[in-house]
């Protein structure tokens, strides 16, 4: 034991980012491959509310945005069964109905430039936090990519498809990466596809965690400097791609016709 | 930004359901095929309690019903295996024994001739609410079609076998699509088969969303003009059929032998 | 609705007694395969706990008894890896190692002579309420089985390989089907294989019930004569052995060698 | 029963200890093999967090330790995607990323010589139960090798890169099997990859009945005595191999190339 070398904590976030750079490799799939697996990923977490829920992507032209058809399940997505539309939902590619819900999306998108993906999803925990009144609490090291970043939508404006509703959400979304949504689910909304959807899976695992956590009594805070170094440590964009990566081969194992 | 067009929420639901009619084709399965299907349906959602349940339908001849032989569990449904009986259980068509357990289903067919399907089931958390004295609370958008169309039946009458609970239990659901049965389960009547599964689905849902909710906190009500908005949008029949055949599609992945 | 035959409950209760020896034959499985089966279905109702608990049954030959070779799992088990042992636990037929945690079945069958079979798991509900020092309480159409027929031994005697644990969990047994044991699980004894096993799936769906509800509430008790009715309703052995013969189809689905 | 012969406890005792290792053999897996089969065992489990969390043992010579490539889920292990690497997380042998998240591993192995593997994960209840700031009780037969073997460490040092997490966390575990680390998960660490293994399945299933219990009501204490007792008995050597057994069996029937 006489002999360990101990180094700064920064030498070793800088090798570590550096190593992620060059193993963590992942495959070249179309931003259309990423939004279908990205909508498998989340069936297979149990996001699922039927047909309720949507998940969009900035097109490559501005003003255009990828969604999956209205009627199909997050466990029917492919590549091929997205649709592509402009900033009134109207279809400009693909074959099927545009999801009439997905307009508080397009408020989103206008109003925050830097947001390449959404996800909206209405799963059990996160669901039945929402009606209870309560904010979600990051408290865990695999939660705190939420610490200061999640907001609260405490007033539930009813079913989302009028314009009202776009403007309610986004503005209590404000900067955030993500909100709860009282009555409704939860909304994610980062700058890339992959973010969105690893955060997507975890905000659910949170609200699984603060359920359980606070069925059996109160959840401890943790220390803000912390809790704030490891929301920026679970974010390093290499290690969110080697998350989606990782999520993704577990759907590619069960059916690879999601890249069709 | 500046060109944003903004319209009234009743120009959207018209077009939403004009997009409904067009695109969301149900295939023409029979009423055998349906009412095999929700059985599967709702086996996937883990309303098994052995051999305890039941679903039946109107048969095309005023006064008979399909129902699943006796003595199978819902995961073994094929329009195959269903009999028909006349409205004293006896039997009519098909091989097996008729359930004695859905003579109160009689009464309500009965008492309600715009009912045309009927599922009644014991699944966990609609029975765990159902032994703690607590009706059903309808406080998400996804649990909106329950909103003031869930009665309660405080008392239980005793294994369902004879003609007094029948009475109890159609005279305590009165006009309502759905019923929390205390100490047994829930019971959901409504004018077609396509939404009483759906709505079969969601009861079972919504028990567990407010038993997650109970366990942390107080369920906070929603606003009834809000949620009386949702139950009507929740129940559009276009919509209701796009989710049993969502659900429909789920079964048919696994086995197609249910249409058999 | 005016020429409705209103019935006295008992003439419902006969006819469905003789349709039910009529219509629910059970195929003439052995008892080795009946065993095998109930170790099957427990496996699927999530009664493991690696290698702890244990099924047995009486022989053909008066003292002897049937159980599963130790270091197997119950979803490992077949007809032909059952040992037979004499009630000092010495191997009369089989290849393998006796269990040792065995013996105190031996104290129940010896003080019992109407009962056949004895199934004690370490399921989780089960467990979960063991170690809260609060009885099982029947309050449901599907757990009214145990209403007055299960007992509860509130003190943990320790690992069950002496004597004693055997003396001490069979004078708290008592006449009862079920007994709940704190910090430990559950037992069922009783003189069919089939309702062992079919007691046993609901004694820990009763545990999970009581889990949910009483993380929102209390459970509200039923009335005593209805639950002694319902108690004896759910106990008609055709109908148990149409459950049991439910449960062993589907582990017949996943896999037919447990009868070899 | 009058002839019925009571012996003493010891000597069912050592009856059980030779049978167990005359029975209970466990096939000639190399270390490589048994860490992979760990791996897939506690992604079997439901231990996955994305990629959190860590398997690590002691290679043959001395400062040399295996774990799973960085980047590959639990799920994906093998024998052949380990790497081995120095007391510097310097790579020795295979392809792929070192964890930089194990540093604190070798902390661990440097203080505690006779500690051979360890694991370190984020499951669900582990995790819910380590934001409450509450403790591990053991108070259950499958639970007793944790009473008075499972430490607490109540404050959260941040993301597990850097040395002091490792000072921090091998000197709360003490000579504890095991360590609830609060806002974090848990670390199971003893001198056999077996007994390791097993034990992290358990400790998991520890928090879930507590987390189940402590939502009803309060965990009654056992016996310190039949505590200890119990916790020795269920630590035998041939019998947690053969648990080890079981579960890889497990995993084996679902996959093979896990071995490769």
């Amino acid at each position: 034991m006489s002999d360990v070398i101990i180094r700064e904590k920064a030498e070793y976030h800088a090798r570590t980012t550096e190593q992620m750079e060059r193993h963590l490799a992942v495959p070249p799939w179309s931003l259309r491959q990423k939004i279908a697996l990205t909508c498998r990923i989340l069936a297979a977490e149990g996001h699922e509310s039927a047909l309720a829920g949507q998940i969009t992507a900035r097109g490559d032209r501005p003003g255009t945005y990828w969604m999956l058809s209205f009627g199909l399940g997050f466990d029917e997505a492919r590549a091929s069964n997205l649709v592509l539309v402009n900033d009134d939902l109207e279809l400009l590619e693909g074959d099927g109905m545009v999801n009439p819900s997905n307009r508080f999306h397009l408020w989103i998108y206008r109003h925050r430039p830097n947001v390449s993906a959404i996800v909206h999803t209405h799963p059990p925990y996160c669901s039945a936090l929402s009606v209870t009144g309560q904010p979600l609490i990051a408290a865990h090291m695999d939660t705190a990519m939420f610490y200061d970043d999640c907001a609260y939508l405490a007033e539930w404006p009813g079913p989302p498809i009028g314009d009202d509703e776009g403007r309610i959400i986004h503005e209590a979304l404000g900067d955030n990466r993500a909100i709860l949504l009282a009555h409704h689910g939860q909304l994610v909304a980062t700058s890339t596809i992959e973010e969105t959807a690893v955060l997507a899976v975890f905000i659910e695992r949170a609200a699984r965690m603060q359920v359980l956590a606070q069925s059996i009594g109160q959840v401890k805070p943790i220390d803000p400097a912390i809790a704030r170094e490891a929301h920026d440590y679970r974010l390093k964009s290499r290690a969110v791609a080697a998350t989606f990566h990782y999520f993704a081969r577990g759907v590619l194992k069960q059916d690879r016709d999601v890249l069709e």
